[in-house]
């Protein structure tokens, strides 16, 4: 497996990994403002998704997309956003952002400025067993 | 197929089109500032990806990685960003952008503050007709 000494996502710490395989795992980012926030990442050090293979691909994004609805069946967000970017840390990964009206960018990208304070939105107790289990459930029920 | 009379997606004017069937579309979106910034259009008006089956998704990504591979080979960008957000234009479509050392964010988030003044980087002449042949030839060859 392609492994970078100096790529943060080759050498994970501290992450809360709530689904993992082979292939992927799936983090709760625990972004600030943001309750919720998820990573996708690839294990391999792939740079681009045009880099996997269509079967690759088709995979990875049947992973986002459980995960996201995963997320809209536990937290009911106003809207999902997701964005593979990397351009700094160039390793595959999906960020998988529900948003709020109460969070401090909505309607506008997480990354860009402010147009409010931060939300004080928290997630559930033990959300991240509760994510665990309804990820599971979406993959197991989906085509 | 559903379509929304107040959605900018339902109702497009003036694109550029440089790819599209029945399903999708893929248009360039001559942001100022970022050369060959594509957008890859759902025709349908369906909220998020996780709407979409799995064979729906499965097509849509392919053309989105269609569409990545295309600007890669035409545009030589030092990385490739992709997002699907539409917070507040819930249609979905994916933003397919090419990122050089000298636009104006890199290697920030384009959505954020600029870090330098909008670069001066111009498509090479017919660039539209260049990509829509770009595009053919990677679906052509997809597996």
């Amino acid at each position: 497996m392609a492994r970078i000494d100096t790529c943060s996502h080759c050498n994970p710490a501290g992450q809360t990994v709530v689904w993992a395989d082979s292939q992927c795992r799936v983090v709760l980012a625990k972004e600030a403002g943001f309750p919720g926030w998820c990573w996708a990442v690839w294990n391999d050090h792939v740079r681009e998704l045009s880099d996997l293979t269509a079967d690759e691909r088709n995979y990875l994004m049947g992973v986002v997309a459980a995960t996201e609805r995963a997320l809209r069946r536990t937290l009911a967000p106003k809207k999902m956003n997701l964005a593979a970017m990397g351009t700094g840390a160039p390793h595959l990964h999906w960020h998988i952002v529900p948003r709020f009206e109460d969070d401090s960018h909505f309607p506008a990208p997480v990354w860009g400025q402010a147009s409010r304070g931060a939300s004080q939105r928290v997630l559930p107790e033990h959300f991240s067993t509760t994510l665990t289990v309804a990820i599971r459930k979406e993959l197991e029920g989906s085509s």
